[in-house]
């Protein structure tokens, strides 16, 4: 993910990120979800790259097994974001067995890359003598830029820099046959470029600066897609980067590309991309998105619809596409200093990414639908079970990673303040400033910040105020404050503070109902239920002996939030009022004239609504999000 | 088609079929879009066969000519398909032309085929040595079946049967490699069963009806489908063909082999057969059924999904798969004589089909959605414009041969009676009965039946009541009768006819809206409009300056219908009631809190319905079937 982006240098930043270290949850949520994945998720990967056989394609590579390639091209990448994942949580806490898998498969990596720097399994194996012929689908520079990440993370988190030389050796042969006066073409997943520029912050050598930029310029020439699945806006080839208005195509290939296009623009500063980047950003969030968060409306290729083309059951959701929203939004955020862009990392964070991985950390979804019929997964439409593991197994290690690096999206800081997007409980240590953050969030919206250090001098503190909060109220050591939220949508607090200082954040979260723009067509008629950053949904394990498919919401009655420890490891429930109506007069018929029955019978039920994240967690049932609304 | 399906010695029909010259369309809209089909849609045929290379494959396989395949597989059956529709042409009425272009193809297609009496352009020029190698995707006992069909529809239209000998020598080719002994696996698309059940009933060979059924055999053991895209299911090869509850997979494979074990049923008898596609049946259209008769919800791989996912922009919808179900619902009516069959074929026939050829009869449509945004095809949304041909050009030809052979579908009738099945201007002409019926039909329910002959004995004249019919009333010399429609959907009218007489039936056509099942998600809080068989939707184009998203219906206002001789080609349209909603408060925002805006300020307007089948022939534009009901 180039995690975190170090942006020393950037000259497109506004915001600063903070040290690798810097964030460390204390208690709740993300603590919980972060355990959950070192202690849980990693081990329950590492076994996974050996049994679908990532390590073995090393092995043979490297000529200690023989056999033939498994699995698809980019098998590599998935052992490149576990060592990523690695890295991150021995960054965050010290494991002697972490870091004995991490060398163990680190040793095997160097051995798998050829005396002249390249690096990539399946080629090796399985079509030794065609490097770089497919570039399109070969996956090469894909996997060569989640060598990057990882090395780099690597690097950063022990010191020890054989991942990042074996990666600088992959990216020289990539320099001797990429670019300008060399080949003019680039991979047919974005990714690369991100790596590039993450490994020129490290570095601070322009080449790779130059060479993410090189990559760039490659889009848009219709070179790429060749035929009806594989067309130009299919791998956005379409337009150029800097003339791109809209998301198209793959939608995980069309968000790590404007991620490493917004990566570039951190370190040029070049207006045009900015400009470009944000109109694609509101074209994404203006009629493209999931309220979830997701991204990646349809099945079929993968791909974004069209505007307004938002099936709930039909979605495709990609946790993958969840996590490049967060990636490139981080770094929207960061050259920008907007809270819209942590509001949707927050929202894409609780909802579509969380949603990818069980509560115990060893079942993933890769297809996140809003609405699920209950029935096991059915060719192209979104099942109620996770897996313990994909075919094309991207999602797993992301997820793994992402939750490992979490830390990095809470906050920015330099000289002038610190700046706080997201909230847990946690304690942030910045540069000449320490603070513990105290809440219960995401179940409460009330914040209590504590300064254990401070500078001398006046600085600021950003507070975030979500953008589906109202009534934001901040008090400090007591006294209400008349600071409002500036446009940018932060709290800024301005103060000589001094240690022992206590800001206290409010942020009601009450249950309310949301509604659909009305050309979205799956969503006409609902509402979808939402608190603070979370969305929920029915499930049919909360509802027995009731389809799902039957309820409806009296939207106009109040919600009931409480929350229950016992339930999906503690969560805030939310209690609606609601009928169920009898459909049996429809049985046998799909359509009958308007009136030609008498209006169908139904009974007032409670519905109960758990967090959409936490769904498929007990029995296999039906689950939707968006729950029509009755006719009152 | 094996068109109508000659049904003499069945055993298992309960209705006769009539002879392929028994009925003659005589003006109103089947007789017009008939002679497009002769005029235009057969001649444009010849030329995109041309254009497009299937002529050039043959001349290529025939040696008389060099170069390389183009197109796919399944080149061959379009060739086929047009063949059978031009046979049906001559049938309607003798053409010199038709019949020489018929014997260019016909001499073409004998000069490709194999001393061995194999046939297939494709493994001839493509693949040689390997045909029979890939069933699941070669097409080739698929395109046997076109050939066969196409060559008894000739036999049968022209008396000549130079291309049935060649079908003949391929099937003897056929039948030296499958069967009992012989290789047991079958074509990955259905086809052949038909074709072959009805060279049994032309030759009265039982060996072709034993092929069929072994065919039908081969489904349901798991070995045709291969991976995530070609399922078993996808295959119609998840559970045998006797037990099947549900239509799955690709609709058109899916509808073609229950079309197949009909035709197997009509001359066996057997119960199990008829029961389980009784159900099949039954699941289609309680489950699986566009508004439209459209069937085949997914773009991803052409298929049914699962009950009630029945999008309205993302529907497939294929043209072919109307026809494939018009097919499947006659075998079920001549099995049953139950009027459920025919309900469906006539909305099939108005609605899916009818909207998949221009009124010129030179433009088609592949997908068949049932919303349109208005814009240009894009990656696998239905678009708002027919075109020319396909690259995979199953479905002009498929229209062009139902158009052709459309007669067929009017009535059925023996020594007992006459059953009339679908109402249009019209003689009939059957063994001791003909008769001319008179009517508007479908834009006016009102038909006069006028006995020009009939034998001298007791007759039963079945008259169907169409299921969206209600207040039917019939006369018979104009005298009001007594008889009401029976439990199987007929008005029976038995009585010692005498010639002149007269029948006046009299089916109510009121516009009337309709709801759809709760379950379906692209439906909710919407009505569509239909009157009599046909199905209305809204066009841009009788919307100028406003976005057909932003209507909504007052359902609940009477619908005004008006006889339009102007309007393409002449139709009746609806005029409704409604709003416009200004949507604008919604830009910038898919998602809002519920009541965190006022309601949308809106201004009534007069909604002006056309039929759905005549849509996209005028400028592009926004379309849509299922409007939304107005908050009153």
């Amino acid at each position: 993910m180039a995690g975190p982006v170090e942006t020393a240098q950037s000259s497109g930043a506004v915001l600063k990120t903070l040290d690798i270290r810097a964030v460390r949850f204390d208690g709740g949520l993300w603590a919980r979800r972060q355990e959950v994945n070192r202690e849980a998720a990693l081990p329950h990967g590492l076994r996974m790259l050996e049994t679908a056989g990532n390590l073995d394609n090393l092995r043979i590579a490297a000529g200690r097994k023989t056999g033939r390639f498994r699995g698809r091209p980019f098998m590599d990448s998935d052992v490149y974001k576990w060592l990523e994942a690695a890295a991150f949580e021995i960054a965050r806490a010290p494991s002697d067995q972490l870091r004995a898998s991490s060398e163990t498969l680190i040793e095997l990596v160097a051995a798998a890359q050829g005396d002249d720097g390249y690096l990539n399994s399946y080629y090796t194996i399985a079509e030794p003598g065609r490097r770089w012929t497919d570039l399109a689908h070969g996956h090469e520079l894909y996997c060569a830029g989640h060598l990057i990440q990882a090395a780099l993370a690597y690097r950063r988190a022990t010191g020890d820099d054989r991942l990042l030389a074996i990666a600088r050796r992959f990216v020289d042969c990539i320099h001797a046959v990429f670019g300008p006066g060399r080949r003019a073409t680039t991979d047919g997943h974005a990714e690369i470029e991100m790596a590039l520029v993450e490994l020129y912050r490290e570095t601070g050598e322009r080449r790779h600066l130059d060479l993410a930029a090189f990559f760039l310029d490659q889009r848009g020439h219709g070179r790429i897609g060749q035929n009806r699945y594989d067309s130009p806006a299919a791998f956005q080839d379409r337009v150029p980067v800097r003339e791109a208005t809209t998301v198209e195509g793959h939608a995980v290939r069309a968000l790590y590309l404007t991620t490493g296009a917004a990566d570039l623009y951190l370190e040029t500063g070049e207006t045009l991309l900015l400009e470009t980047l944000t109109r694609q950003w509101q074209d994404m969030v203006e009629s493209k998105l999931y309220v979830t968060g997701g991204v990646g409306a349809r099945h079929l290729a993968e791909s974004f619809g069209q505007s307004y083309e938002l099936p709930s059951d039909l979605a495709y959701g990609e946790t993958c596409g969840g996590i490049a929203s967060i990636m490139w939004s981080w770094r929207m955020l960061l050259a920008t200093g907007h809270a819209r862009y942590a509001d949707l990392i927050e929202r894409t964070l609780y909802n579509a990414v969380l949603a990818g991985v069980s509560l115990n950390g060893e079942q993933y979804f890769y297809v996140n639908p809003l609405a699920s019929n209950g029935e096991a997964e059915h060719l192209h439409r979104g099942g109620c079970r996770r897996k313990a593991w994909h075919f094309v197994a991207c999602c797993p290690p992301n997820v793994m990673r992402l939750l490992a690096s979490l830390g990095h999206y809470v906050g920015t800081g330099d000289a002038s303040g610190l700046q706080i997007h997201q909230y847990a409980a946690a304690h942030v240590v910045a540069p000449d400033v320490a603070l513990r953050m105290e809440t219960a969030y995401p179940w409460d919206g009330r914040v209590r910040l504590t300064l254990e250090e401070t500078s001398a001098g006046p600085w600021t503190l950003a507070l975030r105020v979500p953008g589906w909060c109202t009534g934001a109220s901040v008090r400090v050591n007591g006294r209400e404050t008349a600071d409002s939220a500036t446009p940018s949508g932060y709290l800024r607090l301005e103060r000589a503070w001094a240690r022992g200082d206590v800001v206290e954040l409010d942020l009601p979260m009450p249950a309310r109902c949301v509604v659909a723009h009305p050309w979205i067509e799956s969503t006409r008629g609902c509402v979808a239920i939402e608190r603070g950053p979370l969305v929920y949904c029915l499930e049919q394990a909360d509802h027995p002996g009731t389809r799902i498919a039957d309820l409806e919401i009296d939207a106009a009655a109040p919600l009931q939030s409480a929350w229950d420890p016992d339930t999906l490891h503690g969560v805030t429930v939310i209690r609606a009022s609601g009928w169920e109506v009898d459909t049996s007069a429809w049985r046998h018929r799909l359509y009958r004239p308007l009136g030609s029955a008498p209006p169908a019978p139904r009974r007032p039920v409670t519905l109960h609504a758990i967090p959409y994240h936490a769904w498929a967690n007990r029995e296999s049932g039906a689950m939707r999000v968006w729950i029509p609304r009755a006719e009152n």
